[in-house]
């Protein structure tokens, strides 16, 4: 189809798990899968009868239905869901219409159904956290001791190591992780009916069924049953945002660390199988952190909107919920396609700890200054300790020299051995005490 | 494709000419007509045979490739436009390829293209624009003097016209439109080569091209002439992002207003072919005013996205620019989808001048209290006037009684008429002469 | 100071708690007390004389530092701490110098500071947020069964209560209380010194003091101890942005309900004291709701600075901390400030059940066409059942006769009393059930 | 004050001239302004004494009046306009009285007020944009051939020049500036009294004063006159929200680079004094090009909130308005201080040609690949000029070998100048051309 979308600006995503569970044709399964269940859980509450159960589930697929045609559809009314019940109806016998979609408003189905996306788009998106962790884990444990440059500013700053650099990411995928499995383990069924009374949902004797009803909905779909109808009480929205967000800016850390130790000057590690170019034979781009970069870059945008429309007025909001759907479904993908992208990624990436150690030199030994000042301090105290450093810097910065070699002869540290003083790889402080404590966490 | 959308969530812009307009299809289509372009222009400049100019212009029809394919294989360079010069090569002759892409980098084609895109979606945007302009003229002329309650903070305030509230709508959509012409006038093609230098282009006599090959380009493509690569001087994109999020805004602001006035108790407006309800038969909802205001929600995310993305750093960025693509398409549905949503709604608005007439009653001449006090304040001072409407407003709140009655006898308004004094009609100010003023405007 | 901000365009927080909480006093003093934390935590671990933590804490009172002119001195630098510590160390005897903010970088200051304003802001917010849910609670029990329309997409659709309403709007509270709750009861002290490898603290014997000395800065100022230095892994920043901007969002919900109940056609609700107007003596506007739904507008912009910065590279980011500072506090203020407004307007909330049963005959009956429809589809089939409805909505609509004088005598009613059954206030479903069940949660 | 923000937090604005004139004191004296110039311009249209418009103006001085106070009896309507007439009415003799705030509404006061905070902030903002763009003309020029490397996607791609980098930072800088000055010309005056039709602002003869009266209200103020009034017609908030997020991403862009260039590794720029560190006496920080990054970083989302805005019910909105006025002064301050800073940065520039130098030798040739891939394939053809490229470029990474001599006594390249074809200064393509050009814009 001409008007479809198929990934073609979205190397993010395209084929990830992510994009097959949120595609139209997944949704259209999962709106499908909310009526079925429906249907069963009135059977299941004798309200229905059990073959209206069994025929909507066998019609309930969504291969059966055209997603365009209901696309344009959903124009009159708003909705997918109103085109879709009448088409849903036409593919089941006569006796079995009474029992679709009944006492259901438009709203129970379609949020049903975006809880049944998410649900079924996370389950993957931990499981690539989850191997990415590992590999974190083992690049950590690895290089434990590997030193490297501590950065701040964009300036050497103290020396740290690989290892602890590593752990700090594996922290962030798993408090993605464990943020994700927390949402995704109380992700509700929506029943409520046309304003959330529950007031067209009947029981046997003609009374309203109630929670009970919603509790047998909630089985039947694997969801969570709410203790209220949340048409207008977006906290589950909200939760995805907030989880969803947090993923894809968590892996953009890891991302943004690769792209610039991963510059043709630093050159500390690459992907392992860096993207071509066309025109550029040698060049091999950190695409994978490329695309993660993009990925969180515009979650925060997505966010924003479903956050806005936790300000949703009356019964049902007249565009604080339509301003969802998109938005919902972009954060999964841009989250799912990260997740992914992080795992190859974290899976490829080569470790050079000979450039690590390069670039520590790179300074002449400044980059232990902060030591060097202490050291000098206990003894010539704090002032007279930062001038003879300071003075010393700008010797190293101008002529190059090491600061052990300019440094030597200094009273402040005499009797010292200042090679080993300057050396950077003595100077990691707690960085493998802290790269153990954070890989025991599981 | 199990993995495309297909507006399913969208029903905002299904159907629209935006939609079609911005679809993968289309996008592929102006990727390879940046190519085409870009091999003609130098066909143009004698470094490229004319034949080489017609064959890939030939080839460069999107029907002929896999956009799912590209998609996928985007994947390994982190954009589109790598496979497709493969797949577009393949499709031409052996001795035309070397005119394939020639000296262009990715950036080249995917800029230009979307410049392409932006420039084909927004001319129907501002034919609707121009529809809904004309439609609100005529409305705003015909109830140039039909009262109606000002509202401020949600309260009756003091009254004004439907004919003012009209031309201020329209005076919106004007501002958009200009907006989004100013832009669309001044979209750039994108031509720089691997890092902007314009390296790879070579005239006939070996020497670089130069800023004449980008001058060729513009001309083969319809887009402007930049007057530098801006592979990270991100202007175009910028300046799109705040049109359209205007655009989607500023209909909004329509929109909210029907949405408003459209309420049940209130009634002064609706749709004309409201959406139905499955459940509910009765229900008449403005659902083009309630897609507008998703997308007027919306809006801004993404173009904070593009804002952000401003701030690229070095020839390419490695993520801001990946991050443009899809909010920058977003942003040209929302505006397309709702401008088309706006058309529609002006055309089929109902006003209900009984309604807002009878409204104006609802506080029982409060809502001139403004004019009583002024022409108290005249006559007994500001301060005693207070306290008399104060009293008033008290009394006519809790007896239900009209405000002429109550101050009827009161020596602060002796000898005047107080019925016509407290007509809500009678006090619309200048709201006709700024109706008049409005739609002098083209 | 004529540079200074006191509040002249935040009428939503002036004045309340979070405001002077999150003040630059208060910020400035909780800079100062990590800084005394710190000395003292050295202390503790017999690296510092205890006479240093005393003497410091002692000095570490905001009262004797100029804000503006360590504001000022902090560009430099590019943050406060720089500055503040050579005036904190110029402040204590010089003995006692050497421990001020021995072995920390700024960010351990700076952060951990932005954490106890966090801690010390979020108290008072719960306890408004407790008050807001009583005063709901209360409101919802006493209204379980006082009928009002429902409404979706701004129409009448089928009835439900206010005490559902109210029930729903503690709901999220609720919601938002336990998410603050978590997040605060995690929030962490930030301790790694330069690189956050903790390599300038050291312990007595010279090794570094390690994971040890973060944990008694934790015990010293009440905050969480952390797994790891977080300089550039912003869980806790990021988790506050989202538990904050649910809490704005979701007293916006009860902010916009407010608003479109409160207007002038409407009535159903008001707020105790609404805010007046100098010019119109009549208006009393829901300047609460207002002040409110302002704080919800305003929070998802400020989140995704924050989400954004998750992104944050190297050891210390250029740019992204810098640029959570401003944005936490915005969030504190918006969230703090709206919980205050939320527990005034809660308090003060006038309910008019009058009003909300006049309303639900605006309809003529109309509202519960839901309702006939079922019962009718029982008895002469569903499609049948929707043309009788859909024909005698008309003729209600057009000709404003009750929906039970239009249906009498159509046979499909036989029989049934239809008075009752088109009497909206017996037609709330399981509301009342509902309401009872979500006011169990504590 | 305690509550008082002076900056403490926000380095990248405390001391900028855009701090002192978005102030609460220079927002109050605008507020004051505002009600002068209403007075003054009744007084000028024969409807107030003259003496009437010199008393409010002689009273009008913000230093008489108690900001803090002023906020917070601002809570109780909601603004701070209402509390401030009383204050302005007191501050005056009693007979000037009934001509302060005379027919105006609190939002034609403050939303004038903040058009002229925006017009004085912008105005040093301009001088900013003005001295940056002319530093770095000058940088531009002088560095017009100094070679580079051009990087994209974070790797060495081909040599561009330090002058056409300068050159488009130069570009976005006149974008800012054309953008702030179309908007800061069409800033407009508010006036509409309570419901825009500006009814209670009477004629000498007592008809409506009219548009006259706006025109004459513009002129005191020296603002624009709009065509309606626009309390619920947001143009010129969006418009400036437009214009100041895209200063702050523009100026970002530079700050990015200079990041990134001025890393250790890197070294090619410096920013002339660097901010210190009090830990590591080496350190020199890039602090002006991290404080304008986060500046970039946080303007989007304010921008997105005012875009937001846009959407805005009824003759006043209750929130979207509210929501304006931090976010709006936010974003000049944003805007002003990242001006500041970039005028700061550009002028102080460190920039070290034999740095770009050096690393444009660190591929061995490798950078100029593009070169000799082109002219390979002119005499082997592309498939066979593509494969010696990429076994040469893959021997130059392994084994750290120049390309001119891997590739010598390669048929291909017989008979030419390796090194002279291998010289990356050699292949900047049209970079002067582009540079000349673009400095040719004033």
């Amino acid at each position: 189809m001409h008007e479809s979308d198929a990934g073609l600006l979205a190397p993010g995503r395209a084929g990830s798990a992510a994009e097959a569970a949120t595609g139209d044709h997944a949704f259209l399964q999962a709106l499908l899968d909310a009526e079925a269940a429906l249907t069963r859980a009135q059977a299941a509450s004798g309200t229905a009868p059990a073959e209206a159960g069994r025929a909507v589930t066998a019609a309930a697929d969504a291969g059966r239905f055209d997603v365009r045609e209901l696309a344009l559809r959903a124009r009159a009314g708003g909705n997918p869901v109103i085109p879709l019940v009448a088409a849903l109806s036409a593919a089941v016998d006569e006796e079995v219409r009474p029992f679709v979609h009944r006492g259901a408003t438009s709203q129970d189905i379609l949020d049903t159904a975006a809880m049944l996306v998410a649900s079924r788009t996370i389950a993957p998106v931990l499981d690539d956290l989850g191997r990415t962790a590992d590999t974190l884990e083992r690049l950590a444990a690895e290089h434990r001791d590997t030193p490297m440059p501590g950065r701040t500013l964009t300036q050497h700053a103290v020396p740290t190591t690989f290892g602890l650099k590593a752990a700090g990411w594996r922290s962030l995928v798993l408090d993605a992780r464990d943020r994700l499995r927390t949402v995704r383990g109380a992700l509700p069924v929506q029943l409520g009916g046309a304003a959330g009374t529950l007031a067209a949902f009947p029981a046997p004797d003609g009374t309203p069924a109630g929670p009970g009803l919603v509790a047998a909905f909630a089985r039947e779909t694997g969801l969570a049953e709410p203790l209220l109808p949340w048409h207008a009480l977006r906290t589950p929205v909200a939760d995805l945002a907030g989880a969803l967000a947090f993923t894809a800016g968590a892996l953009g850390r890891t991302a943004v660390d690769v792209l610039t130790l991963s510059r043709t000057e630093i050159a500390e590690l690459s992907e392992g199988s860096g993207g071509g170019s066309s025109a550029m034979p040698h060049k091999a781009n950190p695409v994978r952190a490329t695309l993660i970069a993009a990925a969180a870059r515009r979650a925060p945008g997505a966010a924003a909107t479903l956050f806005g429309s936790l300000a949703a007025g009356d019964e049902r909001p007249a565009g604080a919920w339509h301003a969802e759907w998109e938005p919902l479904r972009d954060l999964l993908r841009l989250a799912g396609g990260a997740a992914r992208d992080a795992a190859e990624l974290a899976g490829g990436l080569r470790v050079f700890p000979a450039a690590m150690r390069s670039n520590l030199g790179l300074t002449g030994g400044l980059i232990v200054s902060e030591r060097l000042a202490a050291v000098a301090a206990g003894r010539v105290g704090r002032a007279r300790a930062k001038e003879i450093l300071t003075e010393a810097a700008g010797l190293a910065r101008d002529e190059g020299r090491p600061l052990a070699e300019i440094l030597a002869g200094e009273p402040a540290f005499e009797g010292l051995d200042l090679v080993e003083l300057t050396d950077p790889a003595r100077y990691t402080g707690c960085a493998g005490t802290l790269t153990d404590r954070a890989l025991e966490r599981r």
